[in-house]
C-alpha cells in the first residue's frame, strides 16, 4: 500500500474549473476532515462513482464551493480510493485547495506519479502508462490516434504475443533438456522455427517503424528561411491557410520563440519564431548570428525561399551558404510574374518547388512534395499497422531481433538447441522490458518525469 | 428554454485532466450520441450526479477514454442538464473532445455562459454571478475571502435587506396616497425615518469601502526605481523573502513584462518588470524610455531606492525628476555602512523609509510603512464588515445615497411625503440594479465579457 498523494491535475491558469485529485487509502478520510456535502450526508457515506455539491472547509473558514467526485478502488485510474476536487479555476484557488489537502495529511504527489501507481498496481503495463503522457502531449490526429491504439493495449498484446511464441520455444528446450533422450541434437520443430520467424520479422518490423512513429508524434523541426521579401510570410500563411486539420498554437519552451504547427498529411510540421517571420520577414537578421544558427542546426527540414522576379543576389547568397543541403527544399516564389532568376548557383537545392504564394498557385502541390520529402517514400500507410513512437520500445525491439538472429546463426550452424537458451532469455527479457514486466527505478523515473503533475 | 452549450472549462495548456463541459436540455442525449460506458448501460439509464468511465466515439472512430459527470437539472449549475467530460489533458485532445459535442448538436458557449445562465435562471443573482470571475482572478486571500462572501450572498443579502426597508416607506407612501384622510402631509412615522437613514448609512459605507475593496481586489501598481547598483534587486528580493502569505507568478498580458505579486497584509502590490529589475539592476534604461514612462505613470505606488553610502549623483537627481510626488515612497538602502548622501534635494519623497536590504534591516518596519502608506489609515478592519470590490456596485450604491439624501432634504423642508416617490424608486431601482433584478443586455454583456470561456 502506498500513501496518499495529491496533485492540481488541470493545466495552471485561469479557467472555469480547476480539479486537485488524490489518490490512496487515505483520501476519503481527508476528505471527510474538509468538506461538506449540502446533502448533509457524511462523507463516509457517499456513494462511489458519484459527484456531489457542498463547501470545503478549512476548520471554521470557508475555502470554497465545490463539486467533489468519489471514486472507490480498485476499479479507478490507480485501482486506489480517488477523490477529485473540482474548485473554482484560477492559480490562487487550485493552490488553496491543494493546500488544504496537504496541510490534511496529503503528500504532493511527483510527475505522473498517479499514472505510475496505474502502472505498480497493475492496471496498466508500461506502454500504456507511455500512451497516457503521448495523448497529453500529442499535437496531431494522427498522433493522438497511434496514442489511443497503445493504450488500449495494441502495444501491449503485440509484445504478449510474441513472448508467447517465444515462451513455446523455451518449454520445448526445456523439455530437451530435462529429457536428453528426447535428442538434444535433433533440429528444432518447423514449428517452433516459424515461431522464431515471425518474432524476428516482427520485432524488425516494429523497430524500424519508429522513424515513422517518432514524426508523426514529435513532427518535423521546420525553418523557413530567404532574405527580405521574398515572400516568407506569404508563404508561412498559405501554409496555414490551407491546412485543413486542427491547426494549434503551442508556447515555445522560452518566451522569445513562438512555435506554430502546421499538418500535413498527419504529420506535424514545427515552425518556430512563426512571430519573427510575420511580424518582420527577416527574421533571421532580427534574431541574431547565433540564434539562427541555432534554429537552421536544428531543423529537420528547411524551406529555402526566393523570388523568382528578381535576379539572384548576395544576400540570396549568404543564405544559401548558411544553409545544409541534406535538408533544405527549395521554393521559387512569385511565379505568376515575369521570371529573372538564375537558379544554377544554388546547387545546395536539389529540388525547386514553383509557387505564388500571393496568388495561391502551387500551394497544395506544394504540400505534398514536402510530405514526399519528409517521408522520402519510407512511410506506408499506418492506419492498418503498429507502428512504434517511442526510443524505449525500438532498443529493446532492435535487442530482441538481434537475439534472434543470434539463434538462427545457432541453428543454422548446427549447435545443439541448448546453445539457444541465452539468446532466448535475452529476447524475452527485452520484450518483458517494453511492457514494465522487467523494470528498473532509474527506467521508471525517467519515463514519468516526462509527465505533467497530477497525471 | 435555451439551447445547448459547450465549452472547454479547463485552463488551455498540458495537464492530467481537460473538462468539456455542456448544459442544456440536449446534453445527455448529445452525450448519448457519443460516449459507451464501461458498465454497457445506456446514457439515458445513467444515475443523477454520476461520474461514469468509458470512451468517446465518433462514429466508429475512439476519440478518448474518458470520465463523464451526469448532473441532470434542476439542481446543478445552471438549473439546467450538465454534463461534465473529464478526458486527457492538452491542447489537442481538449479540442477533439469539444469539436465532437459541437459536431453533434451543442453550440460553443460564449464566455461566462454557463454563469450567465446560472443568473437568468435565478440561481444566483448578479452579485453572487460576479463573485464566480472575481474567485477565479483572485490575487490574494483577502481577495478570495471578499469574493466568497459575495458568492455567498453577504452583499445580496445586504441589498434585499436594504430594499426591504425602502419598501416599508413605499408601502406607507402608498396608503397614504390612496386614503389622503390619513394625512398626506403628516411627517414620516419615526421608524421609517430610521429605516431611511439605515440605507442612507450602510449605501455610504459601502461605497466608501469600494477604494479598498478596489485594493484588495486589484492590487496596487508598483514600480521600483532607482539608478543602476543601490540595491533594486535586493530590495525586490527582501520583499519576496519576507513574504509569508502565497506568492503568485501571473503571467503578464505581454510577452515581454513579467509581474510578480506581493502580498502585504492581503494587499497585492503588483511589481511589473521585475524580471528586468532581477537580471539587469537598471531596467528604467534597459526597457527604454518611452516604456519606463509609461511603468511610472500607471503606477499607483513608486518605491524609489537611494544609495545612502553614496553620494547624491546626477544620475539619481534625474530619477527624481521623472517621478510623480504624490505616489512616490523613498527607500534609502544600505544604511548598515557610513552614510553620505544628502536627501534635501529629493523634496518629491516626503518620507524615507530606512533599510538595509542585504543586511536584512527594517524589512518587516519596510512592509508595514507601505502598508500605512497604501491605506492611509482610511482601511478598517474588513474581515468583520462588508467591503464591495465592484465599480459597478459603487455606482448604483452612491446613486442610493444621493437619492434618500434627497428624500431628507425633502422631508427637512416639510414638502409632503408623495414628492419622495420618486426618490425612493431611484433608490430601489439602483439596489435592483447591484442584485441585477434590473439589468440591460448590455450591462450583463459587459460583466460577462470579463468571464473565461467554459464558467
Amino acid at each position: 500500500m502506498f500513501d496518499t498523494i495529491a496533485a492540481i491535475s488541470t493545466p495552471r491558469g485561469e479557467g472555469g474549473i480547476g480539479i486537485v485529485r488524490m489518490s490512496g487509502e487515505d483520501s476519503i478520510n481527508i476528505l471527510s476532515k474538509i468538506f461538506r456535502p449540502i446533502s448533509k450526508k457524511k462523507v463516509e457515506e457517499l456513494k462511489n462513482f458519484t459527484i456531489n455539491y457542498g463547501h470545503l472547509y478549512s476548520g471554521v473558514n470557508l475555502v470554497d464551493e465545490v463539486m467533489v467526485s468519489i471514486m472507490k478502488g480498485p476499479k479507478t485510474y490507480t485501482k486506489e480510493d480517488i477523490v477529485e476536487i473540482n474548485c473554482h479555476g484560477g492559480y490562487l484557488m487550485t493552490e488553496k485547495v491543494l493546500e488544504l489537502v496537504l496541510s490534511n495529511g496529503a503528500r504532493i504527489a511527483e510527475q505522473g506519479e498517479f499514472t505510475r501507481r496505474a502502472f505498480m498496481n497493475g492496471r496498466l503495463d508500461l506502454t500504456q502508462a507511455e500512451a497516457v503522457i503521448d495523448l497529453i502531449h500529442g499535437k496531431t490526429e494522427r498522433s493522438l490516434s497511434l496514442s489511443l491504439d497503445q493504450l488500449r493495449g495494441d502495444l501491449k498484446d503485440q509484445i504478449l504475443h510474441l513472448k508467447k511464441l517465444l515462451l513455446d520455444v523455451v518449454a520445448h528446450i526445456n523439455v530437451v533438456l530435462d529429457y536428453p533422450e528426447e535428442g538434444i541434437d535433433d533440429p528444432l520443430p518447423e514449428g517452433l522455427v516459424g515461431n522464431l520467424k515471425e518474432v524476428l520479422e516482427t520485432s524488425d518490423r516494429l523497430s524500424a517503424s519508429y522513424n515513422q512513429g517518432k514524426m508523426i508524434k514529435e513532427g518535423v523541426k521546420t525553418a523557413i528561411v530567404g532574405k527580405p521579401n521574398v515572400g516568407k510570410s506569404s508563404l508561412l500563411n498559405s501554409l496555414l491557410k490551407e491546412e485543413r486539420a486542427i491547426v494549434t498554437h503551442i508556447p515555445g519552451t522560452t518566451r522569445d520563440v513562438i512555435e506554430e504547427i502546421i499538418n500535413i498529411k498527419g504529420i506535424p510540421l514545427i515552425l518556430a519564431d512563426t512571430a519573427g517571420i510575420r511580424n518582420t520577414d527577416d527574421f533571421i537578421e532580427n534574431i541574431g548570428v547565433e540564434k539562427s544558427e541555432k534554429l537552421l542546426n536544428d531543423a529537420d527540414l528547411i524551406l529555402f525561399v526566393v523570388d523568382g522576379s528578381r535576379e539572384l543576389s548576395e544576400e540570396d547568397l549568404r543564405v544559401h551558404n548558411s544553409i545544409h543541403s541534406e535538408k533544405v527544399v527549395g521554393i521559387l516564389n512569385k511565379i505568376d510574374i515575369e521570371q529573372k532568376i538564375d537558379l544554377s548557383k544554388l546547387d545546395k537545392v536539389g529540388r525547386w518547388i514553383e509557387i505564388s504564394a500571393k496568388e495561391n498557385i502551387g500551394i497544395a502541390k506544394m504540400e505534398e512534395e514536402i510530405y514526399s520529402y519528409i517521408v522520402s517514400g519510407k512511410v506506408e500507410d499506418s492506419s492498418q499497422t503498429l507502428v512504434i513512437t517511442n526510443i524505449r520500445h525500438r532498443s529493446a525491439l532492435v535487442k530482441t531481433k538481434e537475439a534472434i538472429e543470434n539463434i538462427f546463426e545457432t541453428i543454422n550452424m548446427g549447435l545443439p538447441m541448448d546453445l539457444i537458451a541465452v539468446d532466448l532469455k535475452e529476447a524475452l527479457d527485452a520484450l518483458s522490458e517494453v511492457t514494465g514486466e522487467i523494470s528498473s527505478e532509474d527506467v521508471l523515473d525517467h519515463i514519468f518525469s516526462n509527465f505533467c503533475v497530477g497525471k
